[in-house]
């Protein structure tokens, strides 16, 4: 986004300095990998928006420059961790940390990442880390909890949409408030305006998730880049199948049942009949219209938050460009 | 210890409120395992240096209970991802993390309880949160690189003592040092006192370890409490193998290495072997002296140190008998 492109700069300049630190360590078994994985690059949202965070009050964005990079660190940690979770050969098309080398080395490399974004934490200006801490340490706990509830709700047959919710609130959405609130902070921002920042954050990361699971089923296949479907062919308890089994009739949840546990069918089929049953009920729309409502939230808090109206404007069609993906 | 005792009761309080939050926190698949890690007990040696780092500068020792609670945290934490990558099954004689529930788990509830030691950093006076942070993590990424180079050696054909010393000084002695200069930050000690806290710790630390090798080889089978030899028998790279290589001539050297390499040997004859090559070298003497000049240094660090001569004493005392353990 043309707006953010000097945030862009700042905060790429950052990440490759951190990289290039992170590939000449010793031990490099284990800095290796971690310059690896920042190496991959993703979109970066979650440090843009500490720079964001801190911008958006008229302060210098490098002010929030090592908050920036411990929520990029963080992140990176989780995704290292998370992989050998899911048993993931892939992270943005290329080899995982634990399939490139193995196991150790990517528990003991994600455990330094950790702790590496807690040092760059301490690496703020003094009067700042003791609320970035306090932030940035109950999210993180927040973020492994969410871990955890995801990986509970695999073994549970049951699973309610409102737990479902607070699991992708954990797990991704409180993140991104805090990227944005540790923005705040380092620009000496007032209590109100940091919670309405983290809120908005907060509330564009639980619609984004919702819209995720919708675009999984529904994206066009050339324009989503991965395989559409992929969550119903793994069962997956996405927003979209726990909405359609409090709302299914008995002869709904029966056939819904039937499909997802049958071995004889083909994933193709699969997808069509589970699919099918997602458009009797219009699971689709209401997904759609639970996110809205996020989204609404997340734009109410930035309506109220003190800052300059052009700088709101852009976080705002930021966002707004984030959760419009093609479907 | 009787001068301690108040202190031991302030941590254990301490400790079993913590283990107390952990046991009743949700999600409890990733809670129980670190109130279960926690409540194993050990010695607890790191947190009541702490207390100790703090009261010997005759502050009340309870202003440092955050930074103590943190270190044994972290401490945990690290036990629960070495036992992971050691594959253990045991830890002090009950079943480890990965063992009593699996390896997932393990990993999430390590993750956790990292994030948890920062956390409760956060808890401390805000004016000490930056040291205190700025220490704490140094040493938790120090910690990490030392476990790193402690499985790269597993590999390596020839591992010098220097790079032996240094591991030990990663892996386990700065922790020790960390811990008493944490209760100094929270005393308000300056500079010079807080290093000279933490070199006392962190050459008690490298001694100990020294010491711990020696014990393995030539401890009394029924004091020692585990198998007298474990380490020659797995071939593990201590202070005395390593010493022993560099001061072998021609012929110890290839008949060590033919006892290591050897799969014909029982594990007894290779103890005897091994121990007898030892000896003829007088290793057991030459890794004393050089624990003896870790414990001087200690020691000397202590004298130069601004505080009360009985509390000073106390602490003397405490550390020479960790180290004068059972031969």
């Amino acid at each position: 986004m043309q707006a953010y492109a000097s945030l862009f700069t700042i905060l790429n300049k950052a990440i490759e300095e951190q990289q290039l630190t992170l590939n000449t360590s010793s031990p490099k078994e284990m800095y290796e990998p971690m310059g690896y994985m920042i190496g991959l690059g993703g979109k970066r949202v979650r440090p843009l928006l500490t720079l964001v965070g801190c911008d958006i009050f008229g302060t210098d964005p490098k002010t929030a420059v090592h908050a920036a990079l411990a929520v990029e660190l963080f992140h990176n940690f989780s995704l290292i961790h998370d992989d050998i979770l899911d048993k993931a050969p892939l992270r943005r098309g290329n080899a995982t940390v634990h399939e490139k080398w193995n196991h150790n080395i990517a528990l003991l490399s994600g455990d330094g990442m950790l702790v590496k974004a807690f040092d760059v934490v301490s690496q703020s200006h003094p009067e700042h880390i003791h609320d970035l801490l306090k932030l940035f340490s109950k999210t993180s706990i927040e973020v492994c909890e969410g871990q955890q509830l995801d990986m509970n709700f695999e073994t549970l047959t049951r699973v309610s949409v409102e737990q479902y919710i607070h699991m992708i609130t954990y797990k991704t959405a409180v993140l991104l408030g805090c990227s944005l609130q540790m923005g705040a902070i380092c620009a000496n921002a007032d209590k109100k305006n940091q919670e309405h920042l983290y809120n908005f954050g907060k509330h564009v990361g639980i619609a984004f998730q919702i819209l995720d699971d919708v675009l999984d089923v529904y994206a066009e296949d050339e324009k989503f880049g991965k395989q559409v479907g992929g969550d119903i062919i793994s069962n997956k308890k996405t927003f979209l199948l726990l909405k359609t089994f409090e709302l299914a009739n008995e002869l709904q949840a029966g056939s819904l049942n039937h499909v997802l546990n049958s071995k004889a069918i083909s994933n193709q089929d699969k997808v069509k009949q589970v699919t099918s049953i997602y458009n009797e009920l219009g699971i689709k729309e209401l997904a759609i219209k639970e996110a809205n409502q996020h989204t609404d939230l997340a734009l109410q808090h930035l309506d109220e938050l003190t800052a300059a109206a052009d700088k709101k404007n852009d976080l705002k069609s930021f966002a707004l460009n984030l959760l419009k993906r093609e479907m």
